[in-house]
């Protein structure tokens, strides 16, 4: 998606570890008319799929998902990190590792929302190694919920989440693969 | 607000220790069309004060910071609660105390994205004690911007967070406030 890849390339910086900071229009402050054209993209692949919610995990995953959840007139349903006092007990259960953060934690779903009725497009703002959206498929699977494909706004080619879920059979669309990218600033897309 | 109140009396479960759970359409499942339309109550009401951003807290307060946003036609910027690794060193930063999580924790905001040319609308979907919001405040302070006012969805009016900011000054817009609610269902509204 052009809109985006110049996006990245004007605004995105570059840190030691593979950090690719784009906190000025997608996980920090958020461009939302950048959000709702992306959301369109998603749905113009996933239409046609019978799609019953937009799932993904809090928090830097909620605003695609509530900008694609627009355009598909469906709910957005977002896995839970932290264990809340409210989240209650009848609740599916997945374990994730962030890099990010550095931690693993549990992702949790109330078993009300989701369900074998439901087919779902899993969305996150970025795919690199894959464990967070691993654990949403996991989720799905405990749910018996269809999945009908995943979407990513911006997934890093050069780590292996992307070839992993596509090797396991699933539809993912990112509207950005970045091939490489160096702390001089320098990114390039595949 | 007719429309959340009658979503809330339908869908509202009351849980001991005041807790109310509308996680079927606010904070868990999202139901986006109810989202936006309260995005435009706010709308209404703030739409000529030269709103430059829409502020919020990760993570239940994305997606009606999201939906308004979208019709203000400016950003979104919410604070972020871990301390991850991508955020950097250059941030505003205030501590708050959580009555879900029962934890003090601190919440970040980039000083790229927050300075004294913006005007803010801070949004969140629950009020009681107001912790989280006067932690907004705080931030909003150190970074020199102005406060139009705050947007709710749903205040716990028998908590004191709405009218000790209404005593500071500000302007509090609660779409939905609860007089009253108890463990048998009953949810009275102001």
């Amino acid at each position: 998606m052009e809109l985006l890849e110049s996006r990245i390339a004007e605004e995105g910086r570059v840190y030691p570890g593979n950090v690719l900071k784009v906190d000025s229009f997608l996980n920090h402050q958020v461009d939302i008319s950048l959000m709702d054209r992306m959301g369109e993209e998603f749905y113009q692949r996933f239409k046609d799929q019978g799609i019953t919610k937009i799932m993904t995990i809090e928090s830097s995953g909620i605003s695609i998902a509530c900008s694609t959840a627009r355009h598909f007139g469906v709910p957005v349903l977002f896995a839970k990190k932290s264990k809340s006092l409210n989240i209650g007990k009848d609740v599916f259960v997945s374990k994730v590792t962030s890099f990010t953060y550095q931690k693993e934690y549990e992702i949790t779903v109330s078993k009300r929302y989701l369900g074998p009725s439901d087919k779902v497009l899993l969305v996150d703002d970025f795919l690199a190694i894959g464990h967070a959206m691993k654990g949403l498929i996991d989720i799905c699977k405990q749910a018996e919920a269809k999945i009908a494909g995943i979407g990513i706004c911006i997934e890093k080619g050069f780590q292996q989440g992307g070839e992993e879920l596509r090797k396991m059979g699933y539809e993912v669309m990112s509207l950005a693969v970045i091939e490489s990218m160096s702390e001089d600033g320098t990114i390039t897309f595949r």
